[in-house]
C-alpha cells in the first residue's frame, strides 16, 4: 500500500528567483510530485503543496527550507499575512496509508534537523505541539518576525528546537501535523478595509465566529478589492457552505456584494460533496459514490486490471 | 494507458434471485469491476454500473445479457419506468484513455452478438444511432413492451440487427455509445402524483424544459411520497444546479417541499464543481484541483512511486 503524505510549507517570499530555486530543491527530490505553488505580492508568501512518501516529503521539505534560509531576509520582509521567519510553517498531513502519528514523526525529525544544521529555532504545532497553547499557530506567531526576539526569551516559548534566538535573517519556524484544511477566499465588491475586518472577525473563531474558522481581511490593490482569507481546520465540522452562508449575511449587513471566491489550494472532495449535497438537499453523496474516486478504488482494490 | 470503458445496462427485473444470476455473469468476467447496483420494486428494474477494457465490458455485458433473456418474461412485468425489453438498454461510456468511437464499435459488437445468439432485436442509439431520429431512446421505446409488435413492423423501425419482430419474452434491445449523464431523483413533499407530473414536465426537454434533460414523475408507495427522476445527459452544458433551481422554483408554486434527493448511479465529479462553483462562485476550479484527483494524476504522470 503507496504511503501518501501531504507537505505544505509556506515560505516569506513572493521574489520570482527565490520561488524558483526553492522549488529546485523539490524538484531535485526523488518520490516527491508538486501539487500547486502561489505566491502574491500582497501577502508576500510563497505556498507550496507537494507530496511523497513519509521519507521524500522530510528530504524535500528540509533542502527547500535550507534554501529558503540562504536567500530570505527577513529584515527586509513586508506582507499582509502573519509570518515569523524566513521558513514559516512547514505542515504534514497525512492523505494515505498512513496516520497523523506519522506525520507527527516526520515534523519531529524535520524540526530537529532544521534547528541542528541552520540555527534556527522551530515550534511543533498543531497535532505535534508539546504543550496545549502551542497547538494554535496564531499562539505561537503572536508578535511576528518583527517581535520575535523579545517573545522568545519567555520561558513559556522556548522554542521545540534550536536556540531561544531568533536566527538573524530567517526569524523561527513553525512545524507540525494536521488533518486537510479547506484554504478559501472570497473577494469583497468594496475596498473599505474596514468593512471587510468587520465580515472577517464576524467567521474567526476567536472572535466568536465558528469553530475551526480562521478569517483574516486584505486589501488587494490590483482589483481595488478586498477579500476574507479563511482556512477551516476541520470542514467536515464546520462545512464550507455554513461558513459560505454567514459570510453572505454579514456581507449583506454592509450592502458589500460577493464577487467571487477561489479554494486557496486544492479543494478537499468532501468540502465539495458537502456543498452540493447541503444545496441540493441530497442524502446519501459518499467520496466512493463519485464515479472518478470509485474507479480508482476499484482498480486499487482488484486483482490486477490490463 | 490503461483504457476504461464503462457500462451501465438497465434489465427488467427487480426480482433478488434473477439480479442474483445477472450479477454473477459479470462476476465470472475478468478485467470488469462492479460500480453500482440499484434495483426498486416500483421501477421494477436492475440498473448496474460497471466498468473494464473493451474487451471485457462487451464479454460482461452479453453474458449478463445472455442470463437476462434466459430468465425474464415481459409478458409478466410491470413498473413505473418506460421499457421495451428484458434487457432494456446497455450504453457503453468512454470514461479514460477511449474515445466515443471505440464505444460505439463495443455497442455495434454487443447488438450484433445478442441479436444472433438470442433472436432479440437491437436497436443502436444515441452516439451509434444509424439515422437521426434513432439518437433519441424515447423515440425508439415508443408504445413500450406492450404495443412493440405493432410498431417494430413499420419500416422506419427496423432493427438495427436481429429479427423485425419481438423476442416473445425478452422484447427488443437497446444498445449504444453515450456521453457520461447524471442520473437525479428528487423526492417531493407530496403523494399527489399530478402535481408531480406538471413539475416534470416544467423540465423535460421535449415539453418545453431544458434541453439535455428528460423528467419523469413516480409515485413511491412505501414512502408515500412522489419522485421527479431525472437524467441529464449532458451535465456540463445544463448544469445540475440550473435544473434544481427550476425544479425549486415549480415546487414552491404548488407549495410542494422539496424533502430529499440522490444521485441515481455514480456522481460525475464535474457535476458536483459546478455545483459548489454555483453556489459558492467559485471562480476556478477544475477536476485537477480537486485534492484527491491531483494526487492520482500527479502518480500517473510522474515516473514511478514508491
Amino acid at each position: 500500500m503507496r504511503e501518501i503524505v501531504e507537505c505544505v510549507p509556506n515560505f516569506s517570499t513572493s521574489d520570482p528567483k527565490t520561488v524558483e530555486l526553492i522549488l529546485n530543491e523539490l524538484k531535485k527530490t526523488k518520490n516527491t510530485f508538486l501539487l500547486d505553488c502561489t505566491f502574491d505580492d500582497y501577502y508576500n508568501r510563497l505556498v507550496v503543496s507537494f507530496f511523497g512518501n513519509k521519507k521524500s516529503v522530510l528530504e524535500a521539505a528540509l533542502n527547500m527550507s535550507f534554501k529558503a534560509v540562504e536567500l530570505i531576509d527577513m529584515r527586509l520582509h513586508k506582507g499582509q499575512h502573519p509570518r515569523v521567519g524566513a521558513v514559516d510553517i512547514v505542515p504534514f498531513l497525512p492523505i494515505k496509508n498512513v496516520i497523523m502519528e506519522d506525520c507527527i514523526e516526520v515534523a519531529r525529525k524535520f524540526g530537529k534537523t532544521l534547528a541542528e544544521k541552520c540555527r534556527v529555532p522551530v515550534y511543533l504545532y498543531d497535532e505535534a505541539a508539546t504543550k496545549p497553547e502551542r497547538r494554535d499557530l496564531d499562539w505561537i506567531r503572536e508578535g511576528e518576525y518583527e517581535r520575535l526576539a523579545e517573545m522568545i526569551v519567555k520561558p513559556e516559548r522556548k522554542p521545540d528546537f534550536g536556540p531561544a534566538k531568533p536566527h538573524p535573517t530567517a526569524g523561527a519556524t513553525v512545524t507540525g501535523a494536521r488533518k486537510v484544511m479547506a484554504g478559501f477566499n472570497v473577494n469583497l465588491g468594496t475596498a473599505d478595509l474596514k468593512i471587510a475586518k468587520k465580515i472577517a472577525k464576524a467567521l474567526h473563531a476567536k472572535k466568536g465566529g465558528f469553530s475551526n474558522v480562521k478569517a483574516m481581511a486584505a486589501f488587494i490593490p490590483e482589483k481595488n478589492v478586498t477579500q476574507i482569507g479563511m482556512s477551516i481546520s476541520d470542514f467536515e465540522k464546520t462545512p464550507l457552505y455554513r461558513v459560505f452562508e454567514m459570510l453572505k449575511v454579514e456581507a449583506a449587513r454592509y450592502n458589500v456584494p460577493i464577487l467571487g471566491s477561489e479554494f486557496c489550494g486544492m479543494a478537499p472532495l468532501k468540502a465539495l460533496i458537502d456543498i452540493a449535497s447541503y444545496y441540493l438537499k441530497i442524502d446519501n453523496l459518499t467520496e466512493d459514490r463519485v464515479l472518478e474516486i470509485a474507479v480508482q478504488n476499484a482498480i486499487e482494490k482488484g486483482d490486477g486490471f490490463e
